[in-house]
């Protein structure tokens, strides 16, 4: 099969040989992979992490190995069921079925995460193995664009669960991403009153108003998004959802939340971060990390797609074949121009857009 | 009256002009007040902390007043009801009543902390006001000793609640001074059956065991206290209540949590503190910074003591007369020796062991 290998900070198209599912896995013929901003993370920073684990007294081995021979990422995407293992096959699903998947294999003791090592390998190639037991299936109505985006929409719906919002809550959202823009999304699903989205970038902030933010401001603008979703709020409670991951931001965000001020924080930022804890204690506020979602949380992401809540086609701008994605990635670079960029291995050429 | 005044790091007991009750308020005569970590570390910190809110921004004109002209502390607290202002003593009380409260008095549009500010003296004196819509009545059967601690209790509630304790949750109390050492007292009345509370002192962690804790350690241990947990967790939660506020410590408990465990931060770092965020997201981990509690949690507090549910012997460990205040701060530099020393304003002397 072809897959798109990630070596020595260049993708490469190569023929990998198509693996073989073992017991209870299915082999997928890959339908459409999405680019994670963990991905592009990884992609930039891939050595510096590695580094950072080291530092921290992580094991590194399998991923530096995986960063020698050849890693495949991919962990957004939806796939159509070609081939059963042993003692698969026997329940709800046939081959043909489009399937989604919690992005982990089930393997000895503990789930491995799928697009991270050589173990597993990711969704950027024509074919990969699934645990059936993770399996959800994907109704025929749902086009695959909107299929790929379960996985980030999951992350997003874990995110507001995580705020616990209450009645009033006025929620800013901090980085308009595809995450802040699929927080963006659930809480207006979820009925939010006032959603103040805020990023440097015009488009994503245009892309953050149709996703349903109430009032979009420059990350720049004075007073900030902060202050005046605080103004909005009156005496209500306020969520900030911290996406960006930018130096610096959590000890502003510390700064400027007004007391009891809940943070949702998805930002993967690559060091270490430094805030006024006197600060924090004082005004009460909580942080809440997150990174993935409950296996009922991914469900019910896919569960809104189907049932047309969540309004996807804005956030896909771009497609590609296996071929562009490392053009895909620099594309990426520059937020004016695209959102989520989607991979289609079966089709082969590059970047084009979507439709 | 005489009360004990802070001014220029020194401590000195002076005349001050006994105050008069406004509309809604009482006077009471002080029976016994806590010195509270957060009077120790204004003491030692209170120009370095006017020079941080200075450049946060916060506002420092009432602070540098008060240390200038001279500041009362004192916010945990029993006393005895001398008089009514206007308005007041027509519902529940009566004079001769003892009474709690939480520390603030109700003045124009905001309420006002007492023990920090010029506009309500605190405690350390032999009276002081109340508003009498925050009185809790004390019963008869309750030791002032108790009543006075009231407070560190409710806190000690307040962070077990928003660790939102489930079945089997493994809990880690770091720090064991006053608020650790309640904290300890309040996850044994709920029934955590692992408590493994930390400290650098000896006699701290004698006193854990002594308030619940069942399992000690030197904060020096190795493997450290939040591996120990893990290991007696299995695969159950963990919490862990940050009571230090060491430069350093939230860092360290970064690394150290395993994932999805939850922080309960009371610890106040006079500085900025740094951690690894990326390792957080990864975690799921979440801080709760905390300060104060709901009126509900103070009043049950002092349920919890009038009820002996709450053994507060152990960490009465000195009384003092308003003269010998400024010895008990330094005193309490050696957590070998004291925990919670209680001021009696009405008694002249120095510090003397309880009973």
């Amino acid at each position: 099969m072809r897959a798109a290998v990630l070596r020595d900070r260049r993708f490469a198209v190569e023929q990998l040989p198509t693996p073989v599912p073992g017991p209870g896995e299915v082999l997928v013929k890959v339908r459409a992979c999405g680019i994670c901003g963990s991905d592009l993370h990884f992609f930039r920073h891939a050595h510096a992490l590695v580094e950072q684990a080291r530092k921290l007294g992580a094991p590194t081995e399998e991923l530096e190995r995986g960063l020698r021979t050849g890693l495949v990422l991919g962990h957004e995407f939806v796939g159509e069921i070609v081939a059963f293992g042993p003692g698969a096959g026997k329940g709800a699903f046939a081959v043909g079925d489009r399937v989604c998947s919690m992005p982990f294999v089930l393997r000895g003791a503990a789930p491995v995460l799928i697009g991270s090592s050589p173990e597993a390998l990711g969704a950027y190639a024509e074919h990969m193995l699934l645990s059936e037991a993770l399996l959800v299936k994907v109704d025929p109505s749902v086009p695959d664009e909107a299929a790929a985006l379960t996985e980030p929409l999951g992350i997003a719906i874990h995110a507001v669960n995580k705020a616990a919002l209450q009645g009033s809550d006025v929620a800013v959202v901090v980085g308009c991403g595809p995450i802040g823009l699929a927080i963006t999304a659930v809480l207006k699903m979820r009925g939010v009153r006032h959603i103040v989205a805020t990023d440097l970038s015009p488009r994503r902030r245009e892309l953050a108003q149709t996703m349903g933010a109430t009032l979009v401001l420059d990350g720049a603008a004075q007073p900030g998004a902060v202050a005046q979703a605080a103004a909005l709020a009156g005496g209500a409670g306020l969520v900030i959802f911290e996406n960006t991951g930018a130096h610096g931001m959590l000890s502003r965000l510390v700064l400027e939340a007004p007391p009891k001020s809940r943070l949702v924080v998805s930002g993967i930022a690559p060091g270490e971060e430094s805030f006024h804890q006197m600060v924090a204690v004082l005004k009460e506020l909580q942080f809440s990390f997150i990174v993935y979602y409950t296996p009922e949380e991914f469900a019910s992401a896919l569960e809104a797609i189907a049932e047309r809540r969540f309004d996807w086609r804005p956030l896909v701008t771009g497609i590609t074949g296996l071929d562009g994605v490392e053009a895909a990635f620099k594309a990426l670079d520059d937020p004016e121009v695209h959102a989520k960029i989607l991979i289609d291995p079966q089709r082969p050429g590059g970047l084009r857009p979507p439709g």
